[in-house]
Protein backbone atom coordinates (compact mmCIF):
# COMPACT_ATOMS: atom_id res chain seq x y z
CA UNK A 1 0.00 0.00 0.00
CA UNK A 2 2.66 2.40 -1.19
CA UNK A 3 1.53 5.89 -3.39
CA UNK A 4 2.29 5.15 -7.06
CA UNK A 5 5.11 7.68 -7.18
CA UNK A 6 7.06 5.50 -4.47
CA UNK A 7 6.20 2.48 -6.47
CA UNK A 8 8.11 3.87 -9.17
CA UNK A 9 10.84 5.29 -7.55
CA UNK A 10 10.98 1.86 -6.06
CA UNK A 11 10.84 -0.15 -9.40
CA UNK A 12 12.62 2.65 -11.23
CA UNK A 13 15.74 2.03 -8.86
CA UNK A 14 15.78 -1.90 -9.93
CA UNK A 15 17.67 -0.95 -12.96
CA UNK A 16 20.25 -0.44 -11.03
CA UNK A 17 22.94 -3.73 -11.57
CA UNK A 18 23.03 -5.66 -8.15
CA UNK A 19 19.73 -3.87 -6.14
CA UNK A 20 16.73 -6.19 -6.05
CA UNK A 21 13.31 -5.46 -4.12
CA UNK A 22 14.48 -4.55 -0.97
CA UNK A 23 17.57 -2.58 -1.71
CA UNK A 24 15.64 -0.52 -3.81
CA UNK A 25 12.83 0.53 -0.71
CA UNK A 26 15.55 0.49 1.46
CA UNK A 27 17.26 3.49 -0.89
CA UNK A 28 13.75 5.27 -1.60
CA UNK A 29 12.73 6.33 1.75
CA UNK A 30 16.35 6.66 2.34
CA UNK A 31 16.79 9.38 -0.29
CA UNK A 32 13.12 10.50 0.66
CA UNK A 33 14.25 11.04 4.19
CA UNK A 34 17.47 12.03 4.24
CA UNK A 35 18.79 12.86 1.40
CA UNK A 36 16.52 15.04 -1.37
CA UNK A 37 19.05 17.25 -2.78
CA UNK A 38 21.02 14.34 -3.14
CA UNK A 39 18.85 12.23 -5.36
CA UNK A 40 17.74 15.11 -7.41
CA UNK A 41 21.52 15.61 -7.75
CA UNK A 42 21.57 11.85 -9.11
CA UNK A 43 18.40 13.16 -10.92
CA UNK A 44 19.92 15.46 -12.95
CA UNK A 45 23.41 13.55 -13.15
CA UNK A 46 21.10 10.54 -14.81
CA UNK A 47 19.79 12.82 -17.40
CA UNK A 48 22.90 14.66 -18.44
CA UNK A 49 25.09 11.59 -19.02
CA UNK A 50 22.31 9.42 -20.63
CA UNK A 51 21.47 12.85 -22.97
CA UNK A 52 25.14 13.76 -23.70
CA UNK A 53 27.77 10.55 -23.53
CA UNK A 54 28.43 9.01 -26.93
CA UNK A 55 31.78 7.11 -27.95
CA UNK A 56 35.15 8.68 -28.47
CA UNK A 57 35.39 8.35 -32.08
CA UNK A 58 38.41 6.85 -32.18
CA UNK A 59 38.91 4.36 -29.48
CA UNK A 60 34.92 3.52 -28.56
CA UNK A 61 34.87 4.09 -24.75
CA UNK A 62 32.22 6.47 -23.13
CA UNK A 63 32.61 10.38 -24.12
CA UNK A 64 30.36 12.99 -24.70
CA UNK A 65 33.27 14.78 -26.62
CA UNK A 66 34.04 13.57 -30.18
CA UNK A 67 37.25 12.37 -29.02
CA UNK A 68 38.23 11.05 -25.53
CA UNK A 69 40.45 12.58 -22.97
CA UNK A 70 43.20 10.50 -23.69
CA UNK A 71 42.58 9.60 -27.37
CA UNK A 72 42.60 13.93 -27.51
CA UNK A 73 46.06 13.67 -24.97
CA UNK A 74 49.66 14.68 -26.46
CA UNK A 75 51.02 13.24 -23.61
CA UNK A 76 49.60 9.71 -24.49
CA UNK A 77 51.55 7.48 -27.16
CA UNK A 78 49.33 7.06 -29.84
CA UNK A 79 50.89 4.19 -31.68
CA UNK A 80 50.73 1.75 -28.72
CA UNK A 81 47.19 0.44 -28.60
CA UNK A 82 45.45 -1.15 -25.95
CA UNK A 83 42.59 -3.33 -26.49
CA UNK A 84 40.22 -4.03 -23.84
CA UNK A 85 36.33 -5.16 -23.46
CA UNK A 86 34.60 -2.61 -21.53
CA UNK A 87 35.26 0.89 -20.48
CA UNK A 88 35.51 -0.47 -16.84
CA UNK A 89 39.07 -1.77 -17.84
CA UNK A 90 40.27 1.13 -18.75
CA UNK A 91 39.80 2.55 -15.74
CA UNK A 92 41.62 -0.55 -14.05
CA UNK A 93 44.56 0.19 -15.95
CA UNK A 94 44.82 3.88 -15.50
CA UNK A 95 44.42 3.32 -11.74
CA UNK A 96 47.50 1.12 -12.01
CA UNK A 97 49.53 3.75 -14.07
CA UNK A 98 51.71 0.98 -15.97
CA UNK A 99 50.30 2.28 -19.79
CA UNK A 100 50.74 5.46 -21.05
CA UNK A 101 49.36 4.38 -24.71
CA UNK A 102 46.14 4.53 -25.94
CA UNK A 103 42.51 2.50 -25.97
CA UNK A 104 40.36 0.33 -28.42
CA UNK A 105 37.28 -0.39 -26.61
CA UNK A 106 35.81 -3.34 -28.22
CA UNK A 107 32.42 -2.80 -26.04
CA UNK A 108 31.73 -6.64 -25.77
CA UNK A 109 33.51 -9.56 -27.16
CA UNK A 110 32.98 -12.02 -30.42
CA UNK A 111 30.44 -14.68 -29.60
CA UNK A 112 28.72 -16.08 -32.82
CA UNK A 113 26.55 -17.86 -30.71
CA UNK A 114 24.87 -14.52 -29.91
CA UNK A 115 25.52 -12.78 -33.54
CA UNK A 116 28.10 -10.40 -32.27
CA UNK A 117 30.94 -10.74 -35.18
CA UNK A 118 33.73 -8.42 -35.65
CA UNK A 119 31.60 -5.60 -36.90
CA UNK A 120 29.53 -5.53 -33.48
CA UNK A 121 32.75 -4.74 -31.83
CA UNK A 122 33.68 -1.95 -33.73
CA UNK A 123 36.58 -4.50 -35.56
CA UNK A 124 36.53 -2.17 -39.35
CA UNK A 125 37.44 1.00 -37.36
CA UNK A 126 40.45 -0.69 -35.40
CA UNK A 127 41.48 -2.01 -38.69
CA UNK A 128 41.29 1.20 -40.53
CA UNK A 129 43.41 2.52 -37.74
CA UNK A 130 45.99 -0.04 -38.17
CA UNK A 131 46.12 0.71 -41.60
CA UNK A 132 46.49 4.66 -41.37
CA UNK A 133 48.36 4.87 -38.50
CA UNK A 134 52.17 3.71 -37.55
CA UNK A 135 51.39 1.58 -34.97
CA UNK A 136 54.30 0.12 -32.88
CA UNK A 137 52.33 -2.18 -30.50
CA UNK A 138 48.52 -3.81 -30.55
CA UNK A 139 48.43 -4.98 -27.00
CA UNK A 140 45.65 -7.01 -26.35
CA UNK A 141 44.16 -7.01 -22.85
CA UNK A 142 40.74 -9.07 -23.12
CA UNK A 143 39.33 -11.42 -20.29
CA UNK A 144 40.66 -14.62 -20.11
CA UNK A 145 37.34 -16.55 -21.25
CA UNK A 146 36.62 -18.64 -23.71
CA UNK A 147 34.81 -15.16 -25.69
CA UNK A 148 37.58 -13.46 -24.98
CA UNK A 149 40.46 -15.82 -26.37
CA UNK A 150 38.88 -16.55 -29.34
CA UNK A 151 38.51 -12.39 -29.57
CA UNK A 152 42.69 -12.17 -28.83
CA UNK A 153 43.06 -14.39 -31.79
CA UNK A 154 41.11 -12.91 -34.22
CA UNK A 155 43.12 -9.36 -32.89
CA UNK A 156 46.49 -11.19 -33.63
CA UNK A 157 45.80 -12.58 -36.91
CA UNK A 158 44.37 -8.64 -37.94
CA UNK A 159 47.53 -7.42 -36.78
CA UNK A 160 49.85 -9.80 -38.48
CA UNK A 161 48.57 -8.72 -41.62
CA UNK A 162 49.91 -4.76 -40.88
CA UNK A 163 53.10 -6.81 -39.61
CA UNK A 164 52.53 -4.51 -36.26
CA UNK A 165 53.98 -6.13 -32.64
CA UNK A 166 50.89 -7.86 -31.25
CA UNK A 167 51.46 -8.60 -27.36
CA UNK A 168 49.13 -10.17 -24.52
CA UNK A 169 49.09 -9.24 -21.14
CA UNK A 170 50.63 -12.06 -18.85
CA UNK A 171 48.87 -14.57 -17.21
CA UNK A 172 50.18 -15.68 -13.56
CA UNK A 173 49.57 -15.86 -9.94
CA UNK A 174 47.80 -12.31 -9.24
CA UNK A 175 50.31 -10.26 -6.24
CA UNK A 176 48.95 -11.93 -3.30
CA UNK A 177 47.50 -15.33 -4.01
CA UNK A 178 48.05 -17.86 -2.47
CA UNK A 179 48.37 -21.20 -4.57
CA UNK A 180 46.26 -23.06 -2.39
CA UNK A 181 43.21 -21.00 -3.73
CA UNK A 182 44.19 -20.41 -7.70
CA UNK A 183 42.52 -22.59 -9.85
CA UNK A 184 44.20 -24.88 -12.10
CA UNK A 185 43.90 -23.19 -15.27
CA UNK A 186 46.10 -20.09 -13.50
CA UNK A 187 48.61 -22.45 -12.05
CA UNK A 188 48.39 -23.88 -15.16
CA UNK A 189 49.71 -20.81 -17.19
CA UNK A 190 52.05 -19.85 -14.29
CA UNK A 191 54.03 -22.94 -14.84
CA UNK A 192 53.81 -22.54 -19.06
CA UNK A 193 54.75 -18.65 -18.73
CA UNK A 194 57.52 -19.36 -15.20
CA UNK A 195 60.78 -17.51 -16.11
CA UNK A 196 64.06 -18.07 -15.27
CA UNK A 197 65.56 -15.96 -12.44
CA UNK B 1 40.74 9.90 -16.65
CA UNK B 2 36.98 9.73 -16.91
CA UNK B 3 35.04 12.44 -18.55
CA UNK B 4 33.52 15.00 -16.33
CA UNK B 5 29.66 13.69 -17.05
CA UNK B 6 30.52 10.08 -15.86
CA UNK B 7 32.67 11.40 -12.91
CA UNK B 8 29.27 13.22 -12.06
CA UNK B 9 27.53 10.46 -12.29
CA UNK B 10 29.34 8.03 -10.35
CA UNK B 11 29.89 10.56 -7.72
CA UNK B 12 26.17 10.85 -7.65
CA UNK B 13 25.54 7.60 -7.08
CA UNK B 14 27.01 7.50 -4.19
CA UNK B 15 24.49 8.90 -2.48
CA UNK B 16 22.66 5.87 -2.73
CA UNK B 17 22.74 3.79 0.48
CA UNK B 18 25.73 1.26 0.69
CA UNK B 19 26.94 1.99 -2.60
CA UNK B 20 30.20 2.63 -2.64
CA UNK B 21 33.07 4.15 -4.79
CA UNK B 22 33.44 0.67 -6.85
CA UNK B 23 29.63 0.21 -7.41
CA UNK B 24 28.95 3.38 -8.13
CA UNK B 25 31.34 3.16 -11.35
CA UNK B 26 29.80 -0.62 -12.22
CA UNK B 27 26.31 1.23 -11.88
CA UNK B 28 27.28 3.98 -14.01
CA UNK B 29 29.01 1.79 -16.56
CA UNK B 30 26.15 -0.70 -17.23
CA UNK B 31 23.39 2.41 -17.51
CA UNK B 32 25.53 4.17 -20.60
CA UNK B 33 26.11 0.51 -22.12
CA UNK B 34 23.18 -1.13 -21.54
CA UNK B 35 20.03 0.29 -20.29
CA UNK B 36 20.18 4.31 -21.08
CA UNK B 37 16.17 4.03 -21.25
CA UNK B 38 15.87 2.71 -17.85
CA UNK B 39 18.61 5.56 -16.24
CA UNK B 40 15.96 8.12 -18.17
CA UNK B 41 13.10 6.86 -16.31
CA UNK B 42 14.76 6.26 -13.18
CA UNK B 43 15.93 9.81 -13.73
CA UNK B 44 12.34 11.23 -13.91
CA UNK B 45 11.14 8.64 -11.18
CA UNK B 46 13.60 10.45 -8.84
CA UNK B 47 12.77 13.84 -9.83
CA UNK B 48 9.01 13.41 -9.52
CA UNK B 49 9.25 11.51 -6.13
CA UNK B 50 11.50 14.25 -4.53
CA UNK B 51 9.02 17.32 -5.75
CA UNK B 52 5.68 15.44 -4.95
CA UNK B 53 6.03 12.93 -1.96
CA UNK B 54 5.23 14.91 1.29
CA UNK B 55 4.11 13.14 4.43
CA UNK B 56 0.36 12.06 5.41
CA UNK B 57 -1.22 15.09 7.44
CA UNK B 58 -2.36 12.08 9.80
CA UNK B 59 0.24 9.48 9.98
CA UNK B 60 3.23 11.36 8.80
CA UNK B 61 4.06 8.81 6.79
CA UNK B 62 5.53 9.22 2.63
CA UNK B 63 2.51 10.39 0.94
CA UNK B 64 1.82 12.49 -2.58
CA UNK B 65 -1.80 12.72 -1.13
CA UNK B 66 -2.55 14.79 1.96
CA UNK B 67 -3.57 11.51 3.62
CA UNK B 68 -1.68 8.48 2.54
CA UNK B 69 -3.88 5.70 1.17
CA UNK B 70 -4.01 3.83 4.62
CA UNK B 71 -5.11 7.24 6.76
CA UNK B 72 -7.88 7.33 3.64
CA UNK B 73 -9.20 4.00 3.53
CA UNK B 74 -12.71 3.45 4.90
CA UNK B 75 -11.79 -0.47 5.14
CA UNK B 76 -9.21 0.33 8.03
CA UNK B 77 -9.65 0.43 11.31
CA UNK B 78 -9.07 4.33 12.07
CA UNK B 79 -9.01 3.82 15.98
CA UNK B 80 -6.21 1.54 16.40
CA UNK B 81 -2.62 3.21 15.93
CA UNK B 82 0.39 1.65 16.05
CA UNK B 83 3.20 3.55 16.21
CA UNK B 84 6.49 2.78 13.97
CA UNK B 85 9.84 4.66 13.83
CA UNK B 86 9.88 4.92 9.80
CA UNK B 87 7.99 4.06 6.60
CA UNK B 88 9.87 0.91 5.97
CA UNK B 89 8.40 -0.62 9.11
CA UNK B 90 4.87 -0.23 7.81
CA UNK B 91 6.30 -1.88 4.66
CA UNK B 92 6.98 -5.10 6.44
CA UNK B 93 3.89 -4.63 8.79
CA UNK B 94 1.33 -4.50 5.79
CA UNK B 95 3.07 -7.73 3.70
CA UNK B 96 2.29 -9.65 6.79
CA UNK B 97 -1.15 -8.69 6.38
CA UNK B 98 -1.65 -9.16 10.32
CA UNK B 99 -2.80 -5.60 10.82
CA UNK B 100 -6.01 -3.70 9.61
CA UNK B 101 -5.71 -0.48 11.88
CA UNK B 102 -3.60 2.50 10.85
CA UNK B 103 0.03 3.92 11.72
CA UNK B 104 1.85 6.51 13.21
CA UNK B 105 4.93 7.52 12.02
CA UNK B 106 7.92 8.94 14.36
CA UNK B 107 10.30 9.29 11.51
CA UNK B 108 13.00 8.69 14.32
CA UNK B 109 12.86 8.10 17.98
CA UNK B 110 13.42 10.16 20.86
CA UNK B 111 17.22 10.54 21.21
CA UNK B 112 17.97 13.90 23.49
CA UNK B 113 21.36 13.56 22.88
CA UNK B 114 21.16 14.34 19.16
CA UNK B 115 18.34 16.88 20.07
CA UNK B 116 15.79 14.75 18.89
CA UNK B 117 12.90 15.36 21.96
CA UNK B 118 8.94 14.60 21.64
CA UNK B 119 8.57 17.53 19.26
CA UNK B 120 11.02 16.07 16.48
CA UNK B 121 9.16 13.09 16.31
CA UNK B 122 5.73 14.27 15.93
CA UNK B 123 4.45 13.74 19.51
CA UNK B 124 1.99 16.92 19.46
CA UNK B 125 0.65 15.45 15.87
CA UNK B 126 -0.18 12.02 17.76
CA UNK B 127 -1.69 13.42 21.04
CA UNK B 128 -4.31 15.61 19.51
CA UNK B 129 -5.29 12.50 17.65
CA UNK B 130 -5.32 10.81 21.01
CA UNK B 131 -7.48 13.92 21.97
CA UNK B 132 -9.89 14.06 19.11
CA UNK B 133 -10.43 10.81 18.37
CA UNK B 134 -12.02 7.80 19.78
CA UNK B 135 -8.92 5.40 20.06
CA UNK B 136 -9.54 1.87 21.53
CA UNK B 137 -5.62 1.00 21.24
CA UNK B 138 -2.31 2.57 20.76
CA UNK B 139 0.20 -0.66 19.64
CA UNK B 140 3.44 0.66 20.06
CA UNK B 141 6.12 -1.32 17.80
CA UNK B 142 9.47 1.05 18.23
CA UNK B 143 12.20 -1.31 17.48
CA UNK B 144 14.00 -2.52 20.35
CA UNK B 145 16.33 -0.63 20.92
CA UNK B 146 17.91 1.89 23.78
CA UNK B 147 16.02 4.76 21.61
CA UNK B 148 13.01 2.85 20.83
CA UNK B 149 12.56 1.65 24.35
CA UNK B 150 12.87 4.99 25.77
CA UNK B 151 10.41 6.08 22.84
CA UNK B 152 7.90 3.23 24.07
CA UNK B 153 7.99 4.61 27.77
CA UNK B 154 7.02 7.86 26.60
CA UNK B 155 4.30 6.83 24.26
CA UNK B 156 3.25 4.81 27.30
CA UNK B 157 2.97 7.94 29.55
CA UNK B 158 1.38 10.22 26.96
CA UNK B 159 -1.75 7.35 26.37
CA UNK B 160 -2.55 6.97 29.98
CA UNK B 161 -3.32 10.54 30.58
CA UNK B 162 -6.40 9.87 27.65
CA UNK B 163 -7.08 6.44 29.60
CA UNK B 164 -6.17 4.39 26.14
CA UNK B 165 -5.62 1.01 25.85
CA UNK B 166 -1.77 0.37 25.50
CA UNK B 167 0.12 -2.87 23.77
CA UNK B 168 3.62 -3.41 22.70
CA UNK B 169 4.48 -5.99 19.94
CA UNK B 170 5.83 -9.46 21.72
CA UNK B 171 9.53 -10.19 21.90
CA UNK B 172 10.63 -13.14 21.80
CA UNK B 173 12.36 -16.05 19.56
CA UNK B 174 11.88 -15.25 15.41
CA UNK B 175 10.12 -17.96 13.67
CA UNK B 176 12.50 -20.90 12.48
CA UNK B 177 15.20 -18.40 14.52
CA UNK B 178 17.80 -21.07 16.25
CA UNK B 179 18.25 -20.22 20.20
CA UNK B 180 22.25 -21.14 19.29
CA UNK B 181 22.43 -18.13 17.57
CA UNK B 182 20.01 -15.88 19.84
CA UNK B 183 21.37 -12.77 21.47
CA UNK B 184 20.69 -12.89 25.13
CA UNK B 185 19.28 -10.29 25.42
CA UNK B 186 16.06 -11.76 22.70
CA UNK B 187 16.66 -15.05 25.25
CA UNK B 188 15.69 -12.99 28.38
CA UNK B 189 12.87 -11.89 26.61
CA UNK B 190 11.83 -15.27 25.52
CA UNK B 191 12.43 -16.27 29.39
CA UNK B 192 10.06 -13.46 30.75
CA UNK B 193 7.55 -13.40 28.39
CA UNK B 194 7.15 -17.13 28.35
CA UNK B 195 3.59 -18.78 28.56
CA UNK B 196 2.01 -21.85 29.65
CA UNK B 197 0.76 -23.90 27.16
ZN1 LIG C 1 39.23 7.61 -27.17
ZN1 LIG D 1 -1.45 8.37 6.77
Amino acid sequence: MQTPLIDDLISALRVLPGVGAKSAQRMAYYLLERDRKGALRLSGALQEAMDKVGHCEQCRTFSETDFCPICASSKRNQNEICVVESPSDIAVIEQSGIFRGTYFVLMGKLSPIDGIGPDEIGLPLLELRLQQQDCSELIIATNPSVEGEATAHYLQQMAKNYQIKVSRLAQGIPLGGELEYLDSGTLTQAFISRREV
